[in-house]
């Protein structure tokens, strides 16, 4: 063992003690016949001092060509230090080095190891592995870790059992595209790569695992977007024999136990809304509920004023934002530049303010008497100091559109208290979503989701209107967990199947097994999937997932650290093509 | 929730209650005017009847037209059982039932859901969904859970931190053959499945994550023979600033604990040997210690008695059983027929008997006197009673061969104590294999093996005598886990490149980027890992890890359950071959 400590621990209980580190030169700093040294591990960093008067003359002149990174092991005395560095738990000790030897030189880092590094993205995900020795990104990596092993013994402790599911799979060409992996045993023959263990699990509740999770890595090749990962990982599980309050209890209990242990926050609320709820009031369907700023509807009372964006549009909504009547003009210029960008797509967004004098001044003064003012803040229980802002148009767009400003408001006006955990569970999704090019339904969560059973009779004459046992865990604006009841008939799954636009012989080639396996004996089920990668993420009050990911792809799907994917050799190609 | 209890925890303590219970219809007993019914979930089976008199009607009827394998959710009173069933937890109590309800029907099932199956391998698998619903493949799945989380909390405990790595990696053509994967986004560039997460955990070394371990799903492309899967689990761990002595200690440290928490073992010993060693006295390196059976050389005594067999061959020896002289002619014949099986592909058996009333007999008497018998004997240190097998050859396909017959009569002599857990380190292989065909050197174990330093000045002259710092793990003779030290010095790394026959631009191009790593840092490191289907298997007791794996792939690499792998629709086609 090249160490009897690490960098973390010395403290002055260890006073006169020798001792034995290993790490990585940190920094160096020379004063005349003193040579200090940050050495740094996992665990923390400990200063070294090598003195020409203490130190042999040997030691003390390797000590001055070590460069940063080398990687060193030395041997030496704990000893007090004079003057303290309350920042680090080992500031009260150094160690007087006796003996010195490299393990490993190093290059000098493409960046600097430091908490707030000079790399830009690109370089670090390059040199991912010296990242990886940044305090942030480890922290990260080790924050996940223990949440993930916490997630396994709470779920293991309620009886769950983690069930490895096959990796190599069958490709089904509903939902999103797979990623395929040619067999050479087999020519022509494909697996897919799972986009979940969605089928497995199920097949696990029909053989009689009636609670079962797994931490699993899934695939989807799609046209990657900002923070998409082609691979991520998700808290994959299912019950038998429960219904949907069943689930959201059980995985509200694994919720707050995470929030109790990493966050120390032990009675959090957990709201409900349905999807419906969610859309009119916040206009998204992940709605953050750290703020306010609810979407009012006040198409009524703005019409018939003359104004013609008003006259002339289904739907008027505003949103408040409280104690913000000073806004500048400025600032709701900025505003609506931002609404008007082609990601928001809005034509251009309308205010009221409602001043603390009492005065009240809009931005269509021109067609809107007092009075007329005054009734839509009546409307919406304005109180003086508000800012109102409004946008009109078709519903669903309008809608969507201050769901985006919602989230903008409360950025640009600092509402938003980081210290807050707000989950909410959005309920009563449509079971299905019709698709205007290929005029026809999709599944809104997937095909073997369970229509309510009150709408059953509906599935063929009205099936848009179907609602579903589905739900979202949204915690602070971030899905971070989506579920539903599964469909356990096997006649309900054929019907779900052909109204999503697949015939018999189509589906039987897919899906036969698991109409098959319906057929013996399956027990209700349901369950649920929550992205381990944004959770940590989330957990921690953070955007960016690909912090939280050890080495992960970039927006092209590239490892840029290993230079992934690549070409392949000849002899390779030849197998494939066999 | 269809259950205030399950199947397989109500007991007298709970007389007189009112309890709902959900399960599956597992046998069903009919006498007149009662109706028993066993209920069985994942916890166990609970008697429910049904009494014409003291149940309604309609619960009586619908009772006599369950099927076997139908769901059902019933209500009723825990009353106390007439006869008691001593097999099961719950044998004092039945369930008198009061509501029925059939949750889902069944179809009677291909084969019977019983400890013993009337299903065939290939009928189980099409069906694993029923086929896990038996009590022994559940028990496997179930054992498996508690075993890989008893792994992670233990070494979670021990600091080590579970990191993801990819599984969209780069493909290295040295070694097994890889999965591939095509890349839709970037043309004619593929991803390739990961043999192992190697070079990534010697990548976390070098960011600082001194512990790191992942249970994690790895990928062979390979010739499948029996019990071999495509995809298979490994317990993968490294760690930085060790040598082997520390590895060792370390993963001693592991097994203990599993052996003390699952076999309740607590005193096991970890005995150690060289490959050397392991293939001079059991000719294989992963020995079975759990019998003596060793391998004795008696070239010298053999020669010159003008019997061609010994004065041809370079090397004989023998193998002494214990108290089995009075072994039949029959019986030798047939071990005999078995060594010259294509398999073995020895020439034949020779043998000694050592008899009680001490006489001697040979199979080659003609050619040895009582004398020249006596001799071979006494090299051996036989004992009256005992019986040697003898086998004559070129040293290293005879040793090869004798470790064949060393496990068959362990087999056939019923000498295996399976109560016994026998570990062993084999340590000092050979860094290098040399390969006839291919005339070049390949890694024994992989190119980042170290060699151990006092051999590093020979590893250009002398690679073939060059010895590794690796070490595999075996257990009752099977190999549970293989690691080493790694190279942390990238002129060796590449050296070693080198002598696999790589040139500058190969190596760099697969490797490059580990190069690279070397050069900014890389502490001393090295690690283990342990096959998790395979480790599960022999903690049971069992041979096939087959049926440690939820859903397996046969022999033919498929999924006879899914039908995988399978064909892909035109528009797939399109996309990959952009």
């Amino acid at each position: 063992m090249n160490r009897t400590n690490n960098c973390g621990e010395l403290s002055k209980a260890n006073l006169n003690e020798d001792v034995r580190l290993s790490g990585w030169v940190n920094k160096i700093r020379e004063k005349g016949f003193i040579v200090w040294i940050d050495l740094r591990d996992r665990y923390g960093i400990t200063q070294l001092v090598f003195d020409k008067d203490r130190s042999s003359e040997e030691v003390f002149s390797a000590a001055s060509n070590l460069g940063r990174e080398f990687v060193i092991e030395i041997e030496g005395k704990v000893i007090e230090r004079k003057s303290i560095n309350e920042k680090i738990t080992t500031g009260e000790i150094e160690i007087l080095v006796s003996s010195l030897k490299v393990l490993n030189k190093s290059l000098t880092p493409p960046f600097t190891i430091e908490n707030e590094s000079d790399g830009g993205e690109e370089l670090r995900m390059k040199y991912r592995y010296l990242d990886i020795r940044r305090e942030p990104v480890k922290e990260n990596l080790i924050f996940r870790h223990h949440l993930s092993l916490e997630v396994r013994n709470y779920l293991s402790k309620n009886n769950f059992i983690d069930v490895e599911t096959p990796y190599l799979i069958k490709s089904t060409p509903e939902g999103a595209r797979d990623f395929i992996v040619p067999s050479r045993l087999n020519p022509d023959h494909y697996y897919a790569l799972p986009q979940s263990p969605q089928i497995f699990k199920q097949l696990l509740m029909v053989g009689g695992i009636d609670k079962y999770y797994q931490i699993v890595k899934c695939f989807r090749d799609e046209d990657l977007r900002a923070d998409r990962q082609p691979e991520f990982t998700q808290i994959d599980c299912e019950m038998s024999f429960v219904d949907q309050e069943d689930i959201l209890k059980q995985f509200e209990g694994l919720m707050s136990n995470l929030f109790s242990k990493f966050l120390n926050k032990n009675d959090v609320i957990f709201e409900r809304m349905t999807y419906n709820e969610a859309i009119e009031n916040y206009g998204i369907d992940k709605p953050d509920l750290r703020y306010e700023l609810k979407i009012n509807e006040i198409s009524n009372e703005v019409k018939g004023k003359g104004f013609q964006i008003f006259d002339n549009n289904d739907f008027t909504a505003s949103i408040i934002v409280e104690d913000k009547s000073e806004t500048t003009r400025k600032e709701i210029d900025n505003l609506t530049e931002w609404v008007k960008r082609p990601q928001i797509g809005a034509t251009g967004l309308l205010w009221i303010k409602h001043n603390t004098d009492l005065t009240i001044k809009s931005s269509f003064d021109k067609f809107f008497s007092e009075k007329d003012l005054k009734q839509i803040l009546n409307k919406v229980s304005s109180k003086p100091g508000d800012i109102l802002f409004i946008m009109s148009g078709d519903k669903k767009n309008t809608l969507e559109q201050m769901g985006s400003l919602r989230v903008e408001l409360a950025k640009r006006f600092d509402l938003i208290d980081n210290n807050k955990m707000c989950p909410l569970w959005v309920t009563d999704f449509p079971l299905f979503e019709w698709d205007e090019d290929e005029k026809r339904f999709f599944s809104m969560h997937h095909p073997f989701t369970s229509p309510k059973p009150e709408f059953l009779n509906q599935l063929e004459s009205n099936p848009g209107k179907v609602i579903a046992n589905a739900y979202d865990l949204v915690l602070n604006g971030n899905e971070i967990g989506g579920g539903s009841i599964r469909i356990h008939s096997f006649d309900t799954q054929m019907k779900v199947f052909e109204l999503l636009g697949m015939d018999k012989e189509e589906y039987t080639d897919q899906f036969g097994f698991l109409i098959e396996a319906l057929k013996y004996g399956a027990p209700p089920h349901g369950g649920i999937a929550f992205g381990l990668d944004r959770l940590a993420a989330v957990l921690q009050g953070k955007d960016v997932i690909r912090d939280f990911i050890a080495f992960p792809k970039n927006n092209s799907g590239k490892d840029l650290m290993i230079d992934a994917p690549s070409k392949l050799t000849k002899e390779q190609l030849k197998d494939l093509s066999k």
